[in-house]
């Protein structure tokens, strides 16, 4: 059976150059980077490359990379770190109401901890107008925080113009750039942003290993304390071979992403362009145009979006219905709602994310299998016979 | 020039095995254990049985282990997850004056937010009594943490009679057994605490990846909010090459704990018996015999220990100062100053860390390199030789 992998959005193979690199630090060099003898050194010395690699990818300074654990602990160490280390300046938090649950979720938590929370809309397609930042923004407030694309629907936010208001509010700005870095060109001065996130399975680097960007002269409380390790900003004992990984990966997507956009474009474009064409009653979800290229995400009316997932495993295609981190949690997605799809609507969402290992031929395969699965799927819905019939009734 | 690596106590190197176990984790197998498909599937089975791995190690059920990045991590999710979940019955932390910085900085943190916090001192050894514990618990007391064996001088603590207390006192219990987890064989529940961290790197797995033991039924507040990984109490895509590192390491360690430990004390004893007896003025750290078997721990009076670190090094030894987190700092350890060593001599301290790769041979070198290299650092110090003329003068 053909097996294709279109969940790239949950997390990318590894490219074989990255796991080469990787390979001598699960070896012969084992050093802790922080010993002062030669395995030390070595060690440190791959951390302080893999950190330079990390700041080129996104026109920052090495000293401004902050290793973390994960993109979601980047995010955390982002709303949690920066807003306590200004709790005495204000309390006030402003998120969008389509955060990524490590943003939003974090942000719950300074609220139990007597911060002020606010949320920023979004329209149909997902996008947050900055006016509306603006209003959010009060004297109280030191924190904004908005993704620079949304992982689940695609869509790029307006991350430059937020960052024109909250310059002139003096208000930092964190923006979660967890699906763009890697996949489209992403420069820290150019979007003048205060603190950004990114994760190194998202672009082909190893999971286990994210970085939050903090711009210089920024301060911020430590999530995780402990030793010096990081400049004192992200205690533990550094993650030598997924540093490494995500080095190598940044390198290679510096200069790899206009090419790779190219060929992932192309399949995202067919897919949203040729899916509709053989499948009724199905949305394309987020932004027309304004998205990530790994990103070609649907809602399909009239099905139950658990089982679809389902049957197209069954036939080799590894899909999901959004967010992996909440995948299992069952739930309609708050950025649907947020969107303003309607509960039973939202639950049939489809979330196709093409890579750089993704062919044509993968696309010519999911178009054959997809349309048979839906019109199995819809001839067991209840809500397809209650809606044909009414169909045929008003004829 | 032959290369000695007596420095395990930073870092493990990972077994062959261990990194056999995790390659294919690297490569072929690369879903997110979340997505609900074929590739998602098989990641989290891979993680479902890293999980019985490492819960078998330590007598756990395998639903109380909470994967972290490392055992800092664990650390600070013990100390606050667990004092916040508690902070509606009191504000007040106990920990012992040699605490891991990643505990003692999390219960300073902790004390910024409103919490009190008591040290409980240690002997000469770096032992601490349990009536220390007891006197120091009050009413509004929510947890203690204290460390099953430190790192730096190997001692190790009096958990099972601490525990008696705090059950007593209704008071939660997190020991940090980072050093003792796969070194020694650990039991939770022969210990009785309530959590308790390990980490991947101690003990021949993996960096970038550690544990914390929850027992079943204890409330946590998470440190990393986001998604519903580790049943959202730990955020983040799962880690999986490392997790089935670290499962891979914690099968390993269970059977082979006996015949490392009968090696690796046999060349501790050594250095501990031998070294005193190639150069003066040397004293053994920690616990004469209730110490972790891959520490041999001493202070070197009279020299400045990085210049010491450093010439080992010239001559292929890699040992430490101490705790690798802070070496880099080069402040004089709290650990030492805590057991009552005046600043001067906890200078010039120094751990030499054996581990399963360290031979007999190794230890002949050590003894045969280390006394010239005291004896020059000895000539170039101003102290000793006031301390030489003052012996003349007093003769």
């Amino acid at each position: 059976m053909r097996r294709v992998y279109f969940d790239n959005a949950a997390t990318t193979p590894l490219i074989p150059e990255v796991r080469e690199a990787m390979l001598p630090y699960l070896n012969e060099i084992y050093g802790n980077p922080l010993s002062l003898n030669t395995w030390g050194d070595t060690a440190r010395e791959a951390v302080d490359e893999a950190r330079e690699q990390v700041a080129n990818l996104i026109g920052a300074n090495s000293e401004e990379i902050i290793f973390t654990g994960s993109g979601s602990e980047s995010n955390n160490l982002a709303v949690k770190g920066l807003s306590l280390a200004k709790k005495d300046k204000g309390k006030h938090i402003v998120i969008s109401e389509i955060e990524h649950f490590s943003v939003m979720n974090s942000a719950k938590t300074m609220e139990k901890l007597g911060f002020e929370l606010s949320y920023v809309p979004v329209d149909k397609h997902g996008v947050i107008d900055p006016e509306d930042v603006r209003r959010a923004i009060t004297p109280d407030t030191v924190l904004v925080s908005i993704m620079q694309a949304n992982g689940e629907v695609g869509t790029i936010e307006p991350i430059k113009e937020i960052a024109t208001i909250t310059r002139e509010k003096e208000v930092l700005f964190h923006t979660d750039a967890i699906a763009t870095v890697g996949n489209i060109p992403v420069d820290v001065n150019e979007l003048g942003v205060d603190a950004l996130s990114l994760a190194g399975n998202q672009f082909y680097g190893p999971k286990g290993i994210g970085a939050l960007w903090l711009k210089r002269g920024v301060r911020i409380m430590p999530l995780i304390d402990g030793g010096i390790q990081e400049g004192g900003r992200r205690a533990g004992t550094e993650n030598v071979p997924a540093i490494v990984g995500i080095g190598k990966a940044a390198e290679l997507a510096k200069i790899e992403i206009p090419s790779r956009m190219k060929n992932i474009l192309k399949i995202r474009d067919r897919l949203i362009k040729e899916l509709p064409g053989k499948i009724d009653h199905i949305v394309v979800t987020g932004h027309p145009d304004n998205r990530t290229p790994q990103n070609a995400s649907f809602c399909v009316e009239f099905i139950e979006g658990e089982s679809m997932l389902m049957l197209l495993d069954s036939k080799g295609i590894g899909v999901t219905s959004g967010s992996a981190c909440t995948s299992r949690a069952l739930k309609a997605s708050h950025v649907l709602l947020a969107m303003g799809l309607p509960h039973e609507i939202a639950q049939g969402s489809l979330l196709i994310s093409p890579g750089i290992y993704s062919t044509d031929e993968d696309v010519d395969y999911l178009l054959e299998v997809m349309p048979p699965i839906v019109e199995r799927l819809r001839q067991m819905s209840p809500l397809y016979s209650k809606y044909t019939k009414s169909k045929k009734g008003g004829e």
